[in-house]
């Protein structure tokens, strides 16, 4: 592994990779010995592992204090994460077939579903009949990772060293990753259609070429989506429920469309996070103080996160990969494409916060390079202040002005504590030199971010 | 004059600046010809006009498509324009004193104020008291200029060639330039502050260094807002009206603010517009379909407006100059800087913007040398919208959320429209590759901007 992550005062990748040991699992529960049984041999150098994305390294569409890590890891060691898209089945050709690790998770007959809890609903589907979990909550999740030594109120610090289109497994699309965007149900722009018919779905197939020579995406070629009859013989006559196999004999697509037009890449894991404490079984959808489904693209190569700690272990889950997205995330989805990330975890423990960026961070911040990146949502811990029914209630709340005013207080506080500001000076610089934009306004919790520039200190930390 | 302006297909400024001729006003009825008259001299090769800012060549707080023009000029004329910001008695010995400009246009003793309207309210202050129009409306506008042959329906392009700070006129501070930013009543932090004592309002004033070498601005000192008595004998408790000269014996300066801090320098111009046609007075604070105060720190060198025609002559004015603001202009104010630009003003008639990007326009388009920025409102024409009580109202009602309603809209109309995509590829491309931002939460007539890159296409128009 390559890398040139160079962060001043962490340890280097270039001397961990020197002394990497690579650990493929071959399940659950091989390879690697139980936490918290694994954190007792002692950390000597900084480890690699990697864990594919199979079957048995997923959880699907939430995430859990209570589930069973896949890995346990030392402070400064890395891992390479395996990340599959949950949109593959839109076209299954190309994005599922002869890869190994995705045709475990999604496999699927009438007889068995390799994955069954799809969501934080129930396993009975007693709502409304989509399947196991029901869909409340989407996204193929690698992991948990279980850190050793972590606790409530440290913070994990992930730096993304790499992140890596996923190539297609079928040889017949050789040198070619790709990507679907689904302009859902769930779009901001649903109900707000102009051409008929009304309303509609949408999937559109990107593709990325993987020579590394070119930095950005075309279309393919979209399709309606029309009902679609899963394995178990339930309709879905909209996108309600995830990894439903779109049978391409009864779609239209439509090739020559965005003629052209060329996509930047902005290859980022739109959910990375830790388990919450507030419940067990938490949809994957709304990001929170926690993190995950955050979907700011900037969470990508060379960038560094930091989530507060809220239960043993951290237990960090990788997914929802994205090769681009606009900030705003308007119809739904980005570019949702399987990648290969590289990350280093580092513990931040709570004795050692104070005076660093981290002192008093009980939301998810983003370094980047150039730039601090805060998190603001519509409710900063969404579980906590909705109670009970949180889960139902965040869908009808939300807004980008109650984000707006969280990614304020966010910021304000971030300079207060972090660079020692005066109130009074800290809301002048942020009128003179934060920038807020939009993140999602379709992920439950929406979010607005805001921006920092480093350079504008006299000393990055 | 250099300039660097190198747009394909449009007349050079090198040419331009080679044949220009300089005319300068003594006031507002010399040197120029009134329009239409000045109009049926032909153009025969592209002038460039100064127009110095004076009490003369200003309108305060106001647009009004009945305001005598200061200048007409043909297409493809260029102007270089003089604008003050309304904060310079913030700090009149920086921002005023020296500057023959600057005093005319901020003279006010207790017998004469040079500028008597401020706003769009009364002339007898009959609501407030605060002063002839009330302060509904803050922004020392320059201008407004009549172009020959425009009508509604047309477009104004206008292209910003330059954006200078103005220099100190006070031998004391040679070399240097001043801003300030008013963390005001009307910010969106003002209801929500954590130190005491609560609310207040509080100034920091800013430098530029004037060198051409320095591209940043730092804070000189603050202080806290405390009631102010105009030469008129007002008392203005809370910055209320623009242009209250502050005495600096009653407030305290704070120095040693912002320590070592560097704001990265985004020299624009706040408030940019044409004179709507649904009312003649128009409070200059809720940007609009027709431009005005959409304080989009974006609008500065090297960018091009285009703006929908209201009224014959078209009537650009331009004012409220900053020197660096983020996206959300969080505080209230940028860092207000007077700044001097130059413009070339191009005519596109109606009935060539078919097959433009102009096609349909009817909302400010930014167009950079990388980007396309479409400007949405939480009212897209509030004037219109709003009725007769629109002036009023518009404070009340608005919301990011409306704005980024719009925005969207803005957008897929502009990629339908000039493009040529459909809804589908449109909605699509918006998810994948567009960025919504925050502009601002603090003129009325909240905006979210929403950006596409140009390289994106295959043949940037």
């Amino acid at each position: 592994m390559q890398s040139t992550w160079t962060k001043t005062g962490a340890g280097s990748v270039a001397g961990a990779a020197a002394s990497f040991a690579l650990m493929l699992l071959a399940g659950p529960t091989a390879a690697v010995a139980a936490p918290p049984a694994a954190c007792a041999t002692p950390s000597t150098a900084p480890q690699h592992y990697q864990i594919p994305a199979n079957a048995e390294t997923v959880h699907w569409g939430y995430f859990s204090k209570n589930r069973k890590p896949v890995l346990a890891v030392h402070s400064g060691d890395i891992v390479t994460i395996e990340t599959l898209t949950h949109h593959a089945n839109d076209d299954a050709e190309r994005m599922i077939k002869g890869d190994p690790g995705a045709e475990s998770v999604f496999g699927w007959t009438k007889d068995k579903k390799n994955v069954d809890r799809r969501g934080a609903g129930p396993m009975d589907a007693s709502v409304y009949g989509r399947g196991a979990g029901e869909g409340f909550g989407v996204h193929i999740l690698t992991g948990p990772i279980y850190v050793c030594g972590a606790e409530p109120g440290d913070i994990l610090e992930v730096r993304i060293l790499d992140a890596r289109p996923r190539p297609s497994g079928n040889p017949k699309y050789k040198g070619k990753s790709f990507g679907s965007n689904a302009a859902a149900w769930w779009g901001y722009h649903y109900k707000d259609l102009i051409e008929d018919p009304k309303p509609r779905e949408v999937i559109t197939i990107y593709e990325v070429e993987t020579d590394g020579e070119t930095d950005w995406a075309q279309a393919v070629y979209s399709f309606r989506w029309v009902p679609q009859t899963d394995p178990f013989g339930v309709v879905h006559e909209i996108i309600d429920y995830p990894g439903v196999p779109v049978d391409h004999s009864i779609i239209k697509e439509k090739h020559g469309i965005l003629n052209g037009i060329r996509i930047p890449l902005r290859p980022h894991f739109g959910t990375l996070g830790l388990a919450p404490d507030e419940q067990d079984i938490v949809d994957s959808i709304p990001p929170s103080n926690f993190g995950g489904n955050i979907d700011d693209w900037r969470i990508g190569k060379g960038g560094t996160m930091y989530y507060p700690v809220a239960v043993e272990g951290a237990l960090l889950s990788a997914g929802d990969s994205h090769a681009a997205q606009g900030d705003s995330e308007l119809a739904g989805t980005a570019i949702e494409m399987s990648l290969t990330g590289v990350f280093q975890l580092v513990l931040r423990k709570k004795k050692d916060q104070a005076g660093t960026i981290l002192e008093g961070l009980d939301f998810p911040l983003l370094e980047t390079n150039t730039e601090w990146v805060v998190h603001g949502f519509s409710f900063a811990n969404y579980l906590a202040e909705l109670g009970d029914k949180a889960q139902q209630e965040i869908y009808s709340k939300s807004s980008i002005d109650l984000a707006m005013r969280d990614a304020f207080r966010k910021m304000r506080r971030f300079l207060m504590t972090t660079r020692g500001l005066s109130e009074d000076e800290a809301i002048s610089l942020m009128s003179v030199a934060v920038d807020f934009g939009v993140t999602q306004v379709v992920d439950g919790n929406w979010g607005v971010h805001a921006t920092i520039k480093k350079a504008i200190f006299p000393s990055p930390q």
